[in-house]
């Protein structure tokens, strides 16, 4: 349950609905959205106490939530979230294309891509300046160097920026550069990190983690509502099973079933998931097909060279051949691209 | 590697190839098409056989193969297989619709859903005479009663009909009444059913194991087709994870990889992998982007009273709701629906 | 809930106890043991059926069961179910060892292992003369040749013998030659074959299938008794997980849980769950200590030369040095081996 | 490959070997043990390469490493990895029992447990002061007050403690006060807090991702060696899989696998794998029995008042009743307890 508090409410009065909660045993967490104060209570409260709430001033409305992610969830806000960054609606009518190297990995060829994207139709540009790598000897990214040809990047195309924090000593950093901030799968459950973005004035693109049930992804999303960040993506990238022909199993179930649950907007990762170049495509059409709301794809001018994930990135024309096709599914669904 | 012999090679001829094959140290397997003896040879011989084999008259070709499925393989024969039944082209441009319910539950009911289904656009009638449930003390089923019903329904829609063997014993008056038998995920690995089926002339449904990787399906459809039954559909149907919202991940990139790997045609079951009756048009949708050749729907009058699978049946008129966006998903794509 | 019978209850009484279940609308299901009729009442009946029920003489006492495996369930009896097969006790006090290798591949090199593992401490002989294989290319069994080699080996060494049984055409085949029969991880959900091995008067052995829960487990075990067959065995042998270093996860938790749950004894395959032999040791120690009442080890004279599964297999050697250490950890828990 | 200098190298000589590395177009990644330099070399070099190394006086040794994991395998260090912490040895002949409550939820509960487990045979202290919850509603931890308990803890008790870090902030907090840190699952590819712990003075304890594969987690603990910090317990935990009764699923075989292809001690926690207290006495002796060096245990004086993972908490009693069996397989395998 989820107490909408009046914008003006005073600070006493919050406490003295706050009391008015604990007295009748119950857990409080105070939380706020742009506009006003939220106290989401824990647990399901009865009758004497919402009669109790409703008579306070200060409260405008009770909103009784039967998920355990209050603030993320249809409960709370029935209608989609919708936001802009840099020019562009995310979970609006028009499905949005994030595109890009997997890793920053050098000035030229980054620009050279991101020019290529562009011509193929990407709205947002994404690159990792910082990478999360299994081994310690892998390349693990330029770091501000990547920030900083990321945003060389955003002013030759026009287009908003998108790259992953690995850690909190880096969120100031990777801010200052990045228009959307995004959680990488390892670091979904990273809850202090969460916390942190959360008092971020940034978008967050969430992965969903490997191992992550979706109940736990929308958790961890309400980690940043709950802090005050209400710019939250959803980001299927597929989850861990036994299959090994591709690199993870793309769930596009978690498409129609997250969007049921929560009114955040949700992107699908088709690289990530499937670890092959050859299954982006039918992977992109699908996943529009499902009712996603974006898509992460990760492009590169010379797969074979890269760094990082070569195997699963296009090469710019492979990119620009899906565009049509991915139109017309969007076209029949009733959205735009 | 497979040896295609000549249609005419007289049992003398290839026997003398199986004992050259063997004189060097190779296993071989006898099988068939609908033409010809086929010898696959286990393991990966060098020139010196190769070049005793292609001098024999009665070898009319020698085929390099990769994968551990032979005949199921794109190396063997590149073309997309095809195959009619009752009047519908399996696995040609057209994207088939079976429909239907889980089970035959009685006759009006089942009769009732069968017109319902074919106005919506169905081309196959399915449902379930033998049921695989996890409970003895569950519904099993109406057996030859339900074969019964089937055929009835047949009758009057003009519609060929599909459903599930379970066993062995029932194989010979399962065939009887259908026209493509079905072989259920727990059943996959049923090997002595699998090579009865083969030497059965009716095509065969082989949905994928609920923990199957790609290449234990593809070695299970071997099973068919190197029994000489190559009139097989492979069906992805959901694979066992973690994840709990779902009753199944639907594995959808299993459907690229498949088509890939092999020349059969791959159908999608959205509803037994979903469990959730509001999923299956999104994920039909999907199933069509990604390249399916074929949807098998649950559809159910109504579903609170069924007997089995309830939750994940449509009703006839959600069904409907459905054909006009998956229409137009199947031209985008270039193909009809 | 399981209506128990009195042994001498004529038929017209257990007809008419069913329809009065069935009059307040509850299914029931017949069912035996050894002994009497039982009667499954599917669902939660009330006060007013249980007071009908209790006041029929031919009624001997009514068992509330809160699991779905009814018959299987420590609810409906509690003690430890044990029995005896050609002179060795199952469930009881002492930890059975079956040993032999994964098929039957000669006469010669079975007798001798058998012999080996005689001498190692063996209880029980096992052998595959039908093997279940990804491939319709490799060894599939030497079937009844096989089993004759089988019923050799128990003459010779006085053990009782388990084979497996893949099919319902070979059942009676089996059942002619074996002690226990054997139901592999891919036959655990076939249902069809269950109900015939629940009518058939030898024990079962029911290995867990690679995706089932233990829940499924029971449930299938509960196949077996309901038509009749109380002599069942659970063997865990792994189920199938994201890990790839070993061929599957030994689910070692599944030994005291279905313990807990069940009355069965449960069994441990150490060989095919881990799928190397060095870690075979360790596993069976491991085994041991969870509570398992017997394991099911498997041993070749040369692996390197095994048909089937020799990376799993232990050498009689190390297979006998194993046997110390395995008793040591029996008597700390009370046990003997 | 691992280049091994020696103790008396040169920063020049040091340099020198790299650049004739790089020379020949391979990485290298420069670490330290605590006596000397190590150059890992990526890739597989030749001869020649190695030849030129051998000649150079300031190699000590060239260790050849066939796995990714060079300094955490076994190819780099053969003997078993043992070290000392407040008086307890760790990977020693004795098996080392960690106790203690979830989290720490209050200074006299924590002061009781803490005395309970002592008497109870535990050489560590365990307890949370910072909690990774699922929801952003749940108890998070006392934070540094849970800190100043542990202290007191160990004061009073003379056992050293252990716990959990969550985040890069409170890094040189936490080391301040405990003796061992604790990475939690949810941090294991926390690849930036790694890093941070690699140049800690302290010991850590590394759980296993939930969906790690042994291979991930050996690479995992890479980061901590590589970054200079070689006091790392490997602590199993269970993984995610589709299995539901238990919490996790506790994968025991990967006790053995880690100790063959690991010089590290490794722990296993049987309280949060299987999350059913039930369970751990049997987990416990079975983790013994399949060498593990040391058991995680969650006590709580009354678990039905736990603020975090009650469920799974033995009491002091049942703590108590476990260690003589735990005592008797550990002397059946050749160790103490």
């Amino acid at each position: 349950m989820v107490i909408v508090m009046n914008p003006n409410a005073a600070e006493e009065e919050i406490d003295q609905v706050m009391k008015s909660i604990r007295s009748l045993h119950f857990d409080v967490y105070r939380s706020k959205d742009r506009y006003r104060a939220l106290l989401g209570i824990i647990g399901q409260p009865g009758e004497d106490l919402c009669s109790i709430l409703e008579a306070m001033p200060s409260v405008e409305k009770i909103v009784p939530v039967s998920q355990p992610f209050m603030l993320a969830s249809r409960d709370f806000k029935n209608e989609k979230t919708t936001f802009e960054v840099g020019g562009v609606e995310i979970g609006g009518e028009k499905i949005v294309i994030i595109s890009g190297p997997c890793a920053v990995e050098g000035r030229e060829s980054y620009l050279q891509t991101a020019e290529a994207v562009k011509q193929g139709g990407a709205d947002i540009l994404r690159g990792g300046a910082y990478k999360p790598r299994t081994s310690p000897y892998s390349f693990q990214g330029l770091e501000e160097e990547g920030l900083k040809i990321l945003a060389e990047a955003r002013e030759r195309t026009g287009l908003p920026i998108i790259t992953e924090v690995m850690d909190q000593h880096s969120v100031e950093l990777v801010a200052r550069y990045t228009d959307i901030v995004q959680v990488g799968a390892r670091n979904m459950q990273n809850f202090k990190l969460l916390k942190e973005l959360g008092q971020l004035d940034k978008p967050v693109l969430l992965k969903r983690g490997m191992s992550a049930t979706i109940e736990e992804w929308l958790m961890a999303a309400e980690y940043l509502l709950s802090n005050g960040n209400y710019r939250v993506i959803l980001c299927e990238r597929g989850i861990r099973t036994f299959e090994t022909y591709t690199r993870n199993t793309l769930d596009l179930s978690a498409v129609p079933v997250a969007k049921e649950l929560s009114h955040l907007p949700v992107f699908v990762d088709p690289s990530h998931s499937t670890g092959r170049w050859k299954l982006v495509p039918y992977m992109s059409l699908a996943a529009v097909a499902a009712g996603a709301d974006g898509l992460m794809v990760e492009v590169h001018t010379s797969p074979k060279e890269a760094l990082c994930d070569g195997p699963q990135s296009l090469i710019p024309e492979k990119f620009l051949q899906m565009i049509a096709p991915l139109r017309g599914v969007a076209q029949t669904i009733g959205r735009t691209l």
